[in-house]
């Protein structure tokens, strides 16, 4: 906490001179931040975005370009496959529960198709082909990934499809989202004001009227007239929030732009904000998940802990919450030439042994501990089961000397997330907790009612999620729920 | 949410009568509301205590009556221990972090003897005797028991000496606890207002000044010239705050008064005031100690997932965040006639049988899955040897038929855990996230420093802990963190 600049409100009464005024004032532009100022446009404001960097993306421009939609989208159908919004809600509520906010989940799943249309209807490409196997993010331009909808337990909770749409891009998809969004906002008459950082909240009888905000040197002072709309992102970058709310977090590598201070979170509450979920977190593991579903990931003392054919992420989640990341994938070396040159990200294994004894010695676990696990996998998996944690028949074979290891911890960075390098302790994350807001972006205040003038959307607020995360449902409800900020902060109430 | 009062701070200047005035006002008449008042008297205040129900005693007189000491108490002195606080504090950051409060646990460690001669001197018994065997609560009066100090990893990471300090009872201390303090409370001038709720605090230029209650029918406000403490308790009894803050503990059992409702922390909020790790809880799960410790804890596949002489609130926290609670004691027929009849509370196994193979067919697990865990503890327990959680050697031994095995979630709640009925879904818990207090009880705002007036203790706010729990730490922060929000909110500042 104590960040240098009070975040406590002002109030109106000590503002002179404003010297913006606009109808709705935007904080941050990322994705959510785009969306929100397009639609509010589309709904007759004036609109002002706020940048703290000198130009407009935010981590939304870093990030690997999934969005999840379903539903049945153009995308799905030329794929082949058919999709209802009931099989998208079901599933969402399973993978990032318990506890997923379940009215945001089925308006997202109900209109998702037409959220689809929306984007398309911005330029944002996506391309009609399936990239049919577990990963963080294909190494082809595919527009349509699985994100273990077809993977236990989700494949029994709700009709499996594929529902992760990658923007069309010669690498990651979110640079090529937020340019397609931000020539949209060109186009509008919204302002974007970048080098800005804002400060603290203005706040008139009990209502957000504006905000005091940093260019360079000067101290600005922005009034909205209708609405403030906090898309500032998450607190990853913030340790000390980190630690207050979510403390397995602390130490671990950021996926961000490094600007998730959480202090656009921050200042909601010094309004009276609630937040939500504070110590939810997506969480990406330093393995090539190719690798890890053509064997198996296991603990420290050797022991399954998931079927590796769910969404990574969940993997991840797993890994950290059970076992804090001390993991490990075992594999044969026929999976490991499996995994085409390209999906292998350059890892190689840190272990290789001709039997399970040598191997487990090499990485210090209990003698017989690998050869128990991978003995009891082996003997159903020539059967095609996996009574154990249900990897799908397809992924089940018994593994063969010769033997390796890979140490999630050592670290190697799912192109996803940014540079390659190494994540901090092998993971990279980000916080999806946040500010509690209603579907149409109010934020809600600690009565449970909204509070007047000030909305949200983005990783600033507590989205669909819970507990668990899966890739596309944060430039999902950004955009999503942005859009619907836009308009309810254009309402002005 | 939506409490059917608003929750939102009174200004002073609507108050146009104050009913009752004092110095420092107390909300909540637990250990920290009667360790506050007593230290606030003695720091020369007028003190009001204001309670909700007809009398004083709150969830601290239904726990067990355990308080975490040590550095060298004359408890553990008579029992044979040598006990440093530097030791003390090496466990508690083990124990109940990773980010457990290291400037309260530090404070804790070093003052504890202080504070046990404080409770002496105020007629808290304790018997000098040993409880040597893990359990929750032991069935005898004995005054000193471990919390897992002696038991992997924690005996690696500090010199092992058991701390948990047992009020003398006939039953459970907690109530025995209550009873010493209160009478102390009785002999100072501090008065206790029953049957009165605090609704609202009331603020004056950014300073708490009072609190707005209810008492029947009647409307009552106060007005505290020199501080208001806030000891109310934490929030398992709301669901709706758990569903906010800590989704996984929703539907399970509550060890409570029933009246933890969070509201104290939400009106502390209300002002301005941070909170903590509001996903931490104590969780207590419906096993026997003595049963799980001579057997093993295994989960829904049959796999072993901690050492099972850990203190069981240990257990109880990894049993639910890795693996929602389907866990299972297994043990043979020996474990079970060996822990006394007035230590089995009545538990039966749900399931026997002959061989593993029937065992593991009739709970459901994976053919093999019993099979091959207990012949790899077996193998090494034959040595005295466990490579794989290391427990320690006393408690291992092969397992051998008929064996047997208990469905933790079917409930049996411990007898700490109120009446000895059964914990919903097999577990009963308690929140320990709360407000954001500095070792001196001063509540901290959104920018890290301290809201005028405005003090708390107890399970209000987050005390020593981070994710980990350890029984004794929250009747022990409660009444040392209490009694500094005695002397500091009547320091006036």
């Amino acid at each position: 906490m104590s960040p240098r600049v009070p975040i406590t409100p002002i109030d109106a009464a000590e503002i002179t001179t404003y010297d913006h005024e606009t109808d709705v004032l935007i904080i941050g532009y990322g994705c959510a931040g785009a969306a929100s100022a397009l639609d509010a446009v589309e709904a007759g404001s004036d609109v002002i975005l706020l940048e703290r960097q000198s130009g407009g993306g935010g981590s939304s421009a870093l990030s690997g370009g999934e969005v999840y939609l379903g539903g049945g989208t153009p995308i799905q159908e030329a794929c082949g496959f058919d999709d209802t919004a009931e099989a998208m809600e079901k599933f969402l509520l399973a993978a990032l529960g318990p506890g997923a906010d379940e009215e945001k989940v089925g308006l997202y799943s109900r209109d998702s198709r037409a959220h689809y249309q929306w984007l398309v209807d911005h330029d944002v490409p996506f391309k009609p082909s399936l990239w049919d196997s577990p990963t963080w993010v294909p190494p082809t331009d595919d527009g349509l990934m699985w994100m273990g909808e077809n993977s236990y337990p989700f494949n029994e909770i709700a009709e499996p499809a594929p529902r992760g749409h990658r923007v069309t891009s010669d690498g990651f998809g979110g640079k090529v989202l937020m340019a397609a969004l931000s020539e949209a906002v060109d186009k509008t008459s919204a302002a974007v004001h970048t080098d800005t950082t804002a400060l603290r909240l203005i706040v008139e009888d009990g209502r957000v009227v504006g905000v005091v905000a940093r260019h360079f040197n000067d101290t600005v002072a922005y009034r909205a007239r209708r609405g403030v709309i906090i898309t500032t992102g998450g607190f990853a970058d913030n340790k000390d929030m980190l630690a207050q709310h979510a403390p397995r977090l602390v130490g671990l590598g950021v996926n961000s732009d490094g600007g998730d201070d959480g202090r656009g979170i921050v200042m909601a509450q010094a309004v009276g904000a609630a937040v939500k979920n504070m110590a939810g977190a997506q969480v990406g593991i330093s393995l090539v998940p190719g690798m890890m579903v053509r064997g198996m990931i296991v603990d420290s003392v050797g022991q399954r802990f998931i079927n590796e054919d769910v969404y990574p992420g969940l993997v991840g989640v797993a890994a950290l919450n059970k076992h804090n990341l001390k993991v490990w994938v075992i594999l044969d070396e026929q999976a490991y030439e499996e995994v085409p040159e390209d999906e292998r990200w350059g890892v190689q294994p840190h272990f290789v042994a001709e039997t399970l004894a040598e191997l487990e010695l090499e990485i210090g676990m209990p003698e017989g501990a690998l050869q128990t696990t991978v003995g009891e996998y082996n003997r159903f998996a020539a059967e095609g089961q996996d009574p154990y944690f249900h990897k799908s028949s397809r992924w089940l074979r018994p593994l063969q000397s010769p033997f390796a290891a890979i140490d999630v911890r050592r670290g190697m960075a799912p192109p996803e997330y940014g540079d390659g390098g190494t994540g901090g302790g092998g993971a990279e994350v980000f916080s999806t907790g946040g500010l509690w807001t209603t579907v149409d972006g109010h934020v809600l205040d600690l009565d449970g009612g909204p509070i007047p003038g000030l909305f949200a959307a983005g990783r600033a607020t507590s989205g669909l999620h819970s507990q668990g995360y899966i890739s596309g449902t944060s430039l999902g409800d950004g955009t999503f729920f942005g859009r619907r900020a836009g308009v309810a902060a254009s309402a002005g109430q």
